[in-house]
C-alpha cells in the first residue's frame, strides 16, 4: 500500500492506495499523515481498516498531490553519500557522513511548481531516497536496530541553489532551505514493503534528458548506519524526514553546469516509489 | 509585558507577565504561544485584554518554565556574528552572515537540564540574543522593513558540541542539534518594548564566573540586516527563531579551554530579557 495526502496546500487530507489501483479515505483514522499518526502504529491501524474493508473509496481524480508527510519537526540531509558524486562536484570521499539541514518549510508536493530564487544563476537537482522516522531514535545501539524506527520511504528533490551553498559561506543551509525546495512524494511506501532500500535505481531527467542513474547500492554510508549515526547526536523524532544523498550527475559537475532555467521540467523517479514531476518558475 | 509559557514539557500553558509583577491566564485567548498566535496580533489582543482588566490571575509558583514559543518551524543560526568571537575561534571575519540550523526539537525551557551528549568532551555555551518572528518575511526590500515581522526577543544558549561540529565534517548542524542543545527563555519581550535591540548588555557565567561579557552593538550584521539577508534566501515564517551569534568568550576561544562537565551550572542574561540558568548533566 502507499499513503498519499491529497488536496491543496495546508489542507490535504490523508488516502491510502491499495494494491488492487483503489483509492481509500484514510480521514476517518486521522486528519494527517504526520508524526503522531505514525508513532501511534499509523501504518498497522490503515492495514487492519483496509482488510476489515471499513475505508471508503475516494475519487482523487483532480486533487493536488501534497507531500506524503505532514509538518516534518526536522528534515535532515547527507552530503556526498555517493562515491561518483562527491568526485564530480571534487571532494573527497568523506570519512564521517557529512550532516546538514533543510528548513522544513520547503516540503512541497511532489508536482508542485519549484521557485527559482530571485538573483539565482545557479539552482541545481538531485534526486534522493527519502526516508520518513515512524518511532524516536536516540542513542541506537547497532545500526540494525534502525529498521524498528524507519516508517517508510519516499522520493525527495534536494533541490539546491549552488551560488548561496558553497560560496556565501561555508555551510550549506542558506543554499538547501529556498522556499519550494523540497519536492517529497509521491507517496510513503511502508518499509516492510520496500524488499531492500539498498538496491533501488533512482534517476533524473531534465526536459527529458537523462541528468541522474545511480543505485542505492552505492551509498558510502547505507540508510541503516546513517539512521544509526545520526541518533548519536541527536534526536530523531516520528515524522522527520532523512535525505541520503544523491549520485552523480547534477548540473553542478555536469559539462557546462547546465543549471535550471525557469520553464525547466525536471522528472525523479525511484524503483517503486514512483515518479515526481516539477516545472520551475521564477519566484 | 512579558510572554511566559509555564507547565510540564509539551503540556505548557501560556501566561503574561505584566508591569504590575502580576501573572495572568491568557488560556482563555490561546493554547499555546506560536506562530499562528503571534501571525493573528496575538501580542495585540494579550495588551487589548490588560486593559480590559479580563486576564485572570494565576499563581506560578513551583511551575517549571518553559520555552516562550511553541514549535518553532525551524530555529536559523547565525556564526561568527561578533568580531571578537570570530577571533578568539581563529575565524576569518566574514563578509556575509554564516547561516547555519538547529533541530527545532532542541528547544527546551530555560531553567532545564541540559545533557552532555554521550561521548562529548568539548560541550560549549553561547549566550545569543535570540529573535522570534511574528509575520512571515519572504524578499523584504530593505532592512528597514524588518521591524515590522520581528515580534520580540528573548534568550537563546547555543549550546554546541565542537568535536561534532569542527571535527566530524566541513558542516556544523551536527555539532549545533544535540538533545536539548537549545534553552529557549524565560519569555518573550514583544519588539515595541525592546528600545534598542543594538544596545544590549548580554552575559555568561559558569559557576559563578563571568565567561561572556558583551554588547549587542558589536554584532557584525545588525538584527534588520540579518532578518533581511536571510529573507533573500528562505521564508521566514511566524514563529521561527533566530539566533543572532555570540560574543567572545566561549570555551572554545579560552585557555585551558574549559568545556563543560557534569554538574556544571550556566547562568545567561540580557539587558531586559531576563536570566537563564541551567545545570548540565550526562546524556
Amino acid at each position: 500500500m502507499k499513503l498519499m495526502q491529497l488536496g491543496t496546500p495546508g489542507a490535504e487530507t490523508p488516502v491510502v492506495l491499495t494494491e488492487d489501483g483503489h483509492v481509500h479515505a484514510l480521514s476517518g483514522l486521522t486528519a494527517r499523515i504526520d508524526g503522531a499518526f505514525l508513532a501511534a502504529d499509523g501504518i498497522a491501524r490503515v492495514r487492519r481498516e483496509i482488510e476489515a474493508g471499513r475505508l471508503p473509496l475516494v475519487q482523487p481524480e483532480g486533487l493536488r498531490v501534497g507531500p506524503p508527510v505532514a509538518r516534518p519537526g526536522k528534515v535532515v540531509c547527507i552530503g556526498l553519500n555517493y562515491r561518483d558524486h562527491a568526485e564530480e562536484t571534487g571532494a573527497a570521499i568523506p570519512s564521517r557522513p557529512v550532516v546538514f539541514m533543510k528548513d522544513p518549510a520547503t516540503v512541497v508536493g511532489p508536482y508542485d511548481q519549484v521557485l527559482i530564487p530571485r538573483g539565482s544563476v545557479r539552482t541545481d537537482w538531485e534526486v534522493e531516497l527519502a526516508v520518513v522516522i515512524g518511532r524516536q531514535a536516540r542513542y541506537l545501539a547497532d545500526p540494525s536496530e534502525a529498521a524498528a524506527v524507519i516508517a517508510g520511504y519516499t522520493i525527495s528533490n534536494d533541490v539546491s541553489e549552488r551560488e548561496f551553498q558553497l560560496e556565501y559561506s561555508t555551510q550549506w543551509d542558506l543554499g538547501k532551505s529556498c522556499e519550494s525546495f523540497n519536492p517529497l512524494g509521491p507517496y510513503l511506501v511502508p518499509a516492510d514493503e520496500v524488499t531492500d532500500p539498498q538496491a533501488l535505481g533512482l534517476g533524473l531527467t531534465v526536459n527529458g534528458e537523462v541528468r541522474q542513474d545511480g543505485n542505492t547500492k552505492h551509498m558510502i554510508f547505507d540508510v541503516q548506519y546513517l539512521i544509526w549515526y545520526l541518533s548519536q547526536y541527536m534526536v530523531l523524532n516520528p515524522g522527520d524526514v532523512i535525505n541520503t544523498g544523491t549520485p552523480a550527475g547534477v548540473a553542478l559537475g555536469l559539462p557546462g553546469t547546465p543549471y535550471l532555467r525557469a520553464g525547466d521540467t525536471v522528472e525523479l523517479s525511484i524503483d517503486g516509489l514512483g515518479t515526481q514531476r516539477q516545472t520551475f518558475v521564477n519566484a
